[in-house]
């Protein structure tokens, strides 16, 4: 994050006048997918607003409808005009705050939807994927003051020109944690299907244990590397300006998981849990000249390609000096777009070659501890090698240790680490370390 | 219209620079209702573009989507709140807006959306039957000066405090025709399923035959009593503005109706056409005191009722000098609540009865020569009573003749006018005084 937002706002945030809590409350598609559902997040509003909180709710669009408008425009244009599929996909969010608005109002509470622009939510003008660049947070204080629930319609801003923009997919988490940091909210509770981040997917392996608190860098190794619960950007920005989030179930009333600054972690626990992205697919450059500015203009080039490239590898041949490889991996759907870049770069076929190895999956470990031991490693390719699992393409850094494997052996390699580093078992200090407001 | 609107504006509109002539175009639910009809807007607005014109297009929501809208809005609250539901009611045309653009674009043309707030459409903040206060033209005159064909949302507004409006059913008409006059166009094109303003509906009528022309007075009288193909607001503007509107087919290149200033009309006629309103009710109040504040005290309670009422007479009797009676007409859907506040002003039961008659249709004659004739009347009723049809509360003003006829005969009362009065003839003066720009 380059831009430099609310931070003349952060010292008013800090001393406003906090006669009342603020909550930011979350909700996805599907816990708006419906209108018993969107009752349902009524009476949530409701019951933080009468225990005495300021409540602002974000919502998605109903589950369904942000494919059912892009179906749509992709039948009158293949590839949609960014900015008019902004006007369209705004819609959805649009429709979803004036029902959770009506239905607050009609459990007789006081509420307000605002759209985007009414925020406003300041954006940059990369339709489809734009970046929150300011959040002004008056109207908001204003509609607060009166009583007011405020409604506010995620995924969606507006440019310096007015026109509307969309953040993105899952980008009602980035406009929760904004609007948190924006108001200086004392939490930002993501609501979702399931009850908080675990060790691993509890689908894959069910002594998957869940997570009281995990610190943001964590968060975002895990949402990075195959962790869906919450987007990436959002836990960048709750990292940024330090909001507390809380990643709960719109289905009980059980505390979840809290995404916290590191330092607010007592645990002595060394990893914190698994992750996985299948469909990864790896490319070898081989042969390549080894000069330095080539290896700037291939990840300049896939930079601009805006394609996840991870696990990157560069190794001079030993026995011909002038000669390097390159490796990385890439999601199978970037293959074919990466390829042809690339082989224009290369100048394939020529002295270089591309190999590609399909139908791979990224596991991916993550925890503090990762850091400070060294043995990790060696432990996990134990593990898996006892089970005949063979593993490829290591990768540590501080906080994460990620390997490539067959993707059909994935769900079972988890299991494994699963049991041979504990991730089951309680942390030493257990207690919980932040509790939920009341 | 009491508001003051563009008045400052129209010199400037008249002084512009007219290198090119600008046409406002505007299409109907049915005209979008699917990708294949949105891609034929598309192709009119772009033959326009290319043979030398500055295009507006004005869109409504797709048919159906409104009606879905508003079911989804009463399941969360029977009675939507106003200001919520137009912000989902507004979601209809913004759909359109977005995809008539990408046609637009796909078909190699150049477009841009533009939303209520983003004209800026300037409403009051009456929601969901909002009055236009102001269009600014400047935004809209930017991008055609850059060569855009400018897709505008109907329907909808922005409130001073950027509340999103609604105009009320119906509301897209209006919104061509106030874009129409804030810019200063030479055509506002209505384009519809019908292929213009007829003297009679031709279901009802076989021999009824297209006009083509209709003063904005007499399109109006049309429009109040019972013609659907204009709405009713959209032609005061017109008429105010004396912006030229054309009714017209989306399917056919015909000219279809044009409606322009009376001083326009050379043709020698005097009647124009019929048109019918089923569903009336008759309502007396019978034996009240002849005060004149009562009448007053009536007349002001329907208005605030926001109730149509029609066909007013107010009687004394003569054998009882401190007794009147008045009676009006009212749509039958209305009946329930006036008949609840008549009862409760009026004192009933008292000293006075209401009676009701139901089953009624209101057919109206509308016509510039009505005023100079006194003698039509009595044609209309010798007319009717020849086919053994009896009509009750005949009402002359001085474009319209007006009476009440069991709903059963109304059709037949229809055909027998249209015919007693020649309108399926040419009128005598019958070349076209307006042609179609090209």
């Amino acid at each position: 994050m380059k831009t430099v937002w609310f931070d003349a706002q952060s010292k008013e945030t800090v001393s406003r006048d906090r006669r009342r809590p603020l909550v930011v409350k979350k909700f996805g598609g599907t816990s708006v997918g419906n209108v018993e559902r969107i009752r349902h997040v009524a009476r949530l509003a409701l019951e933080s607003h009468r225990a005495g909180q300021d409540v602002v709710v974000v919502v998605s669009a109903m589950s369904g409808e942000t494919d059912r408008l892009l179906k749509l425009a992709r039948e009158v244009m293949p590839i949609p005009d960014g900015r008019e599929l902004d006007v369209m996909a705004s819609t959805g969010e649009q429709v979803s705050v004036a029902l959770t608005s009506m239905a607050i109002k009609s459990l007789g509470g006081k509420a307000c939807s605002l759209l985007g622009y009414q925020v406003p939510m300041i954006t940059d003008s990369a339709f489809t994927r734009a970046r929150i660049q300011w959040v002004e947070p008056r109207p908001i204080r204003k509609l607060l003051a009166q009583g007011c629930i405020v409604v506010v319609a995620g995924f969606q801003g507006v440019d310096p020109q007015s026109n509307i923009t969309t953040l993105g997919r899952g980008g009602s988490d980035t406009s929760a944690v904004a609007l948190a940091a924006a108001l200086g909210a004392d939490v930002c509770e993501i609501y979702t299907d399931v009850d908080g981040v675990y060790t691993a997917d509890p689908r894959i392996c069910p002594a998957s244990r869940k997570l009281e608190v995990v610190s943001y860098e964590e968060m975002l190794e895990l949402a990075s590397h195959g962790a869906k619960v919450l987007q990436v950007r959002s836990v960048e920005v709750a990292m940024k300006y330090e909001v507390p989030v809380h990643v709960r179930s719109t289905f009980s009333d059980e505390d979840g998981t809290w995404v916290v600054p590191k330092e607010r972690l007592f645990e002595a626990r060394v990893l914190t849990g698994l992750a996985c992205e299948k469909g990864q697919v790896r490319l070898e450059c081989l042969g390549l000249e080894d000069r330095q500015e080539l290896v700037v203009e291939l990840m300049g080039l896939l930079a601009r390609l805006n394609m996840s490239v991870d696990m990157l590898s560069h190794s001079c041949r030993p026995e011909e000096r002038t000669r390097a490889d390159i490796a990385f991996t890439l999601p199978e759907a970037d293959l074919e777009r990466a390829r042809e870049y690339l082989e224009e770069l290369l100048g394939v076929p020529g002295s270089s070659e591309l190999r590609v190895s399909g139908r791979l999956a990224k596991v991916s470990m993550v925890g503090i501890g990762i850091r400070s031991d060294p043995s990790i490693s060696a432990r996990l390719c134990r593990g898996l090698s006892q089970h005949g699992i063979s593993v490829s393409g290591l990768m540590v850094n501080e906080l994460r240790i990620s390997f490539l494997v067959e993707e059909s052996l994935a769900e079972q390699a988890i299991r494994i680490l699963h049991e041979v580093f504990e991730l089951g078992a309680q942390p030493l200090a257990a207690e919980p370390v932040v509790s939920s407001q009341s």
